[in-house]
């Protein structure tokens, strides 16, 4: 019998659950035989829901999970008092190894608090970092760290390069994948005290292929596949990604419908226009990793659908067949001892 | 007799030198009789370019300075080994009193770094930040810092907050304006050691309309006026504002240009877009003053056009005229005594 991918998903999580959420998962069931949904979240509800689809039996199981973590709620809190939440129970079963992965769309911040107590990171790894895909010119790049730890020590940096450089390689695909550091300038003495700490410890480091500084206006260029930067400065980049992107957007939407003239062109440019932005947009690609943990992690956005629940799946997938976290562990390992 | 006010302006600096910036010294020279413009750079080209024009003869003097300070050097070297550079003479004017301002779009480093060893900072001011206008939704806003001094300590942003303030109420007529400091969440006990040490000290310090954390992704859709962040941090969000834009930008453009009702489509909307696009653009408004000094400093970008010089040179009008140095003066004074 052929070994089965175990995805625990988070019903409850995100602007669009449940609907959304078990709609993807029913679609990346249906794409692989191998693939185990293990949907966490009131079981009544998701019963109710599945009633809508046809599958096989043994894909889909309920996990029954009877509360939620609003996005709103202090993480840590919540992760420690709601212990029947979709968000508790989903990891749990991670860290039991009743599944190899755990996808969600709620509170970015109880993923990240409950990822780290409650599955608990690889051996020598230091700081579980969050690593989004952010989109460029070129396809995509990861951003590592991106998650809540900030004030990071030049350690943290090398651990990041290291995990991200495997991630992009085997789970995305990318040959020898650049690694960059984010700085103020390309010369090598630019910088705060972290980067000139970190670069020359990158420069050394055997098994990346370090290509120097980055400056942030190149990352939108696709200059580097592997974007390392400390979690404040992610956060930072990520999120002014998704603002000035959604203000250029609607300025141009708007700036269109301003006159008849250009409204009639508006009408003959959206289809090219649509397919254009949708090239522009990581969503595409799945959702960001928490890496060094023992199992696999995966945030999507709040407002994710079905196409972005379906597409993390599938990464866990990709993850688990690559055996990342053996790889993780050899290159950790092997650095430590 | 009315007091004149005196720009020197490096006639050798940024890309399109000299000719876009003579074009725009004439311009806002033309603009008002009571601006003396100080064309600083190689004599002889400049008065052969100025010859051109027409003009008031008490309004134009050329100082002469037969180096250029390129892009690619070293900043401080350069400072100290090319006293004979556009730069230096220009910043040597204010020190020296006989200019109000000076005005670049030469190397951001030797502006930079030759503001603050040539010219000084006003006793008290711990650090001269720098402070460009970034384009938002709703018109722009104040970024400060994205200087060359990274690592700053909450002091340093305090201040940057105060002189933000008063540039924006005073130079861009915004009435009390809304301050923020750039965090990674809007709730006060979020941030790294830096912005946690500083946000008490904001919410405390008397004279500015502090509104809390700002996320990077709240900053193009305008939510505040003045953005506080260290120097590290503001030049990712800069560099990064322009990245984004630029690719975006250029995917559209190349997405109409995909079919052939798409560009037709293109042609019509092209006027209203080009329109939207200006409107979005931070240059319209001038360029970054480089605060806290024993005079102006004005850093424009390296492609300035006429338009920027200008629109710049009258930014240092309305400095000198709403006696901002004194306004930071009484502020930092009376905080230190």
């Amino acid at each position: 019998m052929q070994e089965m991918i175990r995805v625990a998903v988070d019903a409850m999580g995100g602007d669009n659950a449940p609907d959304e959420i078990i709609k993807g998962a029913m679609e990346a069931a249906a794409l692989r035989e191998d693939i185990q949904i293990l949907l966490v979240g009131k079981e009544e509800l998701i019963r109710e829901k599945l009633k809508g689809y046809t599958y096989r039996e043994e894909q889909i199981e309920v996990v029954n999970a009877t509360e939620v973590i609003e996005t709103a709620e202090p993480p840590v809190a919540a992760i420690r008092t709601k212990k029947d939440s979709s968000i508790v129970v989903g990891l749990k079963l991670v860290k039991e190894e009743k599944a190899d992965a755990f996808v969600s769309a709620g509170s970015s911040g109880a993923v990240l608090a409950g990822g780290q107590l409650l599955v608990g990171r690889i051996k020598g790894v230091e700081r579980p970092p969050l690593a989004p895909l952010i989109p460029t010119e070129k396809g995509v790049s990861l951003l590592i760290d991106c998650g809540a730890n900030v004030d990071a020590r030049p350690s943290h940096l090398v651990q990041f390069a290291k995990m991200g450089s495997i991630y992009m390689e085997h789970v995305m695909g990318v040959k020898n994948p650049r690694v960059a550091i984010v700085n103020i300038g390309a010369e090598e003495e630019k910088g705060n005290a972290l980067v000139k700490e970190t670069y020359p410890l990158l420069k050394e480091c055997e098994g990346i292929n370090f290509v120097g500084n980055i400056e942030a206006r190149e990352i939108p260029h696709g200059q580097a596949d592997v974007i390392v930067c400390e979690a404040f400065v992610g956060n930072v980049i990520l999120k002014l990604y998704e603002g000035v992107g959604a203000v250029l957007v609607s300025k141009i939407k708007s700036g269109m419908m301003s006159s008849l003239r250009s409204k009639i062109g508006a009408l003959l440019v959206k289809p090219a226009l649509k397919e254009t932005l949708k090239s522009f947009d990581a969503t595409e690609y799945g959702g960001a990793p928490l890496l060094g943990l023992r199992g696999l992690v995966v945030k999507t956005h709040g407002s994710s659908k079905a196409k972005e629940v379906k597409n993390s799946i599938i990464q866990c997938v990709t993850f688990k067949e690559q055996r990342i976290n053996d790889k993780i562990k050899e290159n950790i390992v092997r650095e430590e001892g």
